[in-house]
């Protein structure tokens, strides 16, 4: 296997933080969130309040742009937003676009003293691990097969040994589970 | 939604046991299941002897079952197994072959006092799921990400609810999720 990538410049500490469906999707096929919710009562935040917290800038792909950029409110105040996209010709105000290499983003966050970044989306969570730049991953497991939709992981070729951190479940039945991707193979 | 057939008909309780990748594969993608053992110590079974000693039969596809039929020992001793697949002209004697629809092959067992059967492999987990004849869900998450290999989950025309049985950490990292497939929808 290739030696991973991710040691090798100094660059924000990188994590994955998404829900999923226990077949491991993301969203419906077109982007519906509804069944996010499934169980779920109270105030409950699973811990998101705290883990966006600790970053300073999240980064996603056009597919997620386009979701979240719909949402009556803007989800990411006080934080940096970087949209990944080659196509689109620029983003709302509150957001930056960025079309480059992932090292070379990673780079010029680094520069700009950015510590932490938060990665959303399938393809561009898939984008990151294959390139070896992900530091830990916090999986939300809702209780519901979904059957189809659009995939958490997409088809990668790297593999990685993991960690487990952490395991907790909630009242509603999701499970979050927290890994360390371990950078030794 | 299609109404679920799972309660139509007096049919053996139907469960999924089967372990993944945090990627959701259960194999690479040529069977190989070396990295099953990743962070293994010591003899700890996860529960599966306790499992198995509840069921009365093992309902499988034709690709597990080319790579059980090619370890050194059987593994289903004193359990009966039955092989689908429409293609494969006969199995070893130790195993049943079934080609008919999920049903039949349910109402089948059923009259032959089957109570309570495991099925495996991915293809065969999806068309059960996919039917509305799945019971509980027991999956084991391993502490890798594969990047590619053979599917748990295949897109299926149908969704689930589920609620949350329990969960379990172990010191391998291995996490053991059990659901109920609720049959209300």
């Amino acid at each position: 296997m290739e030696k991973s990538v991710a040691k090798q410049f100094p660059r924000p500490k990188v994590s994955i933080y998404i829900a999923s469906s226990i077949d491991g999707y993301i969203a419906r096929k077109d982007g519906n969130l509804d069944w996010l919710h499934y169980g779920h009562t109270g105030d409950e935040d699973y811990g998101f309040k705290t883990f966006t917290s600790t970053i300073d800038a999240v980064v996603m792909g056009r597919n997620t742009y386009d979701v979240v950029a719909g949402f009556d409110e803007w989800a990411y105040k006080d934080k940096r937003v970087i949209v990944l996209s080659n196509t689109l010709p620029k983003v709302r105000k509150e957001a930056e676009l960025f079309s480059g290499q992932l090292t070379e983003l990673l780079a010029k966050l680094h520069a700009e003293n950015i510590k932490h970044i938060w990665i959303d989306g399938g393809i561009t969570v898939s984008r990151f691990l294959e390139a070896g730049l992900v530091d830990d991953i916090t999986i939300s497991i809702i209780t519901m097969v979904l059957g189809s939709g659009i995939p958490l992981f997409s088809t990668m070729n790297r593999e990685h040994n993991c960690r487990l951190i952490s395991t907790q479940s909630y009242p509603s039945g999701l499970v979050q589970l927290k890994y360390e991707v371990l950078h030794n193979n």
